[in-house]
């Protein structure tokens, strides 16, 4: 049974905690859905910010909803050279020991002293998806895509909840690494 | 036997002919060597231009010489969204249909109608490298690099020549995908 799962290619983005939605965009103010995300509940929002490392800045960043617990950038390796920074990999949420960042709203801004990631490849399963394949969270999986550029990813976290939807994630490097863009379908090769 | 491979992850760089180097640096130039290359005779020059595409350009690209016999800049999927263009994926040397790009130096500028290029990925072996691993000249090759963003790269085009050094060459997002750096190791998992 051929494992295929579709592929959501990750720009560069924010999650905020409501505290600094306010700092950024005023007392009161709440992130507004500019378009649903393929996990339920979750939103990209109309708001955007500036982020600004020590070497560069990244003008216009979309927001992530809805509102965290805790305030994370999740960038590129090739944004982060940008930005001056050199966070690790990690899962989201993960964000102890991370480097810091500058956040500039149109209201007011915010310097977090930790935050910054760059994300761990991983597939969001829906428990029915996780077990009909087999598969436990916090699994490292392998997973394929085809084509000129044709890879296989290793140490493809799986996450499974039945709050999740099927999708795998990589950030942009690994999108044109692979030459796969969202929407296109990868297959887990061996679980 | 372990077919271990040294990796070098190129940034965007620019090939120019010799006429293009006279029109951008001025007559009776020539490109002056800033450091060697892994290949024999190929070198970093000294001189960069500027790239200017439909939506961005890049102010300092480096120059690799010698000149060679057709002018082609080399950018990665992410450069190319930056400058605006849809490069393919192509082998050095086959630039025909690819987009153009204004190229500007210190004295002069040019416009070519063709030559910016995605690089495919690809192995130089000298042919004693090759001929002790079995390994055909145009042979697409399966490559991997371990670590927390290992991965299996195919496609990897095999290029055999004694005037060649053993290297594998990718561009940044592949190198950033996999996580590893110029001077690292890779691993031809199947030939």
């Amino acid at each position: 049974m051929s494992k295929q799962v579709p592929v959501g290619v990750s720009a560069r983005h924010i999650h905020l905690t409501q505290e600094h939605v306010e700092v950024l965009f005023g007392k009161g103010a709440a992130l507004t859905e500019f378009k649903p995300l393929s996990q339920p509940g979750q939103f990209a929002a109309n708001e955007t910010v500036a982020v600004h490392g020590p070497k560069g800045s990244f003008a216009k960043v979309r927001i992530l909803g809805p509102a965290r617990k805790a305030t994370q950038l999740e960038v590129s390796r090739t944004d982060a050279f940008a930005l001056g920074l050199m966070p690790p990999v990690r899962e989201s949420g993960s964000i102890e020991g991370t480097p810091g960042i500058r956040i500039v709203g149109p209201v007011g801004e915010v310097t977090v002293d930790q935050g910054v990631i760059v994300a761990a490849r991983h597939i969001h399963f829906h428990t029915s998806d996780a077990e009909r394949w087999g598969i436990q969270d916090k699994q490292l999986l392998k997973v394929r895509v085809g084509g000129e550029r044709g890879l296989v990813f290793e140490q493809v976290l799986a996450r499974v909840s039945d709050q999740f939807a099927l999708d795998m994630h990589i950030d942009t490097d690994e999108g044109n690494a692979a030459g796969v863009k969202t929407g296109d379908v990868a297959e887990i090769v061996e679980s």
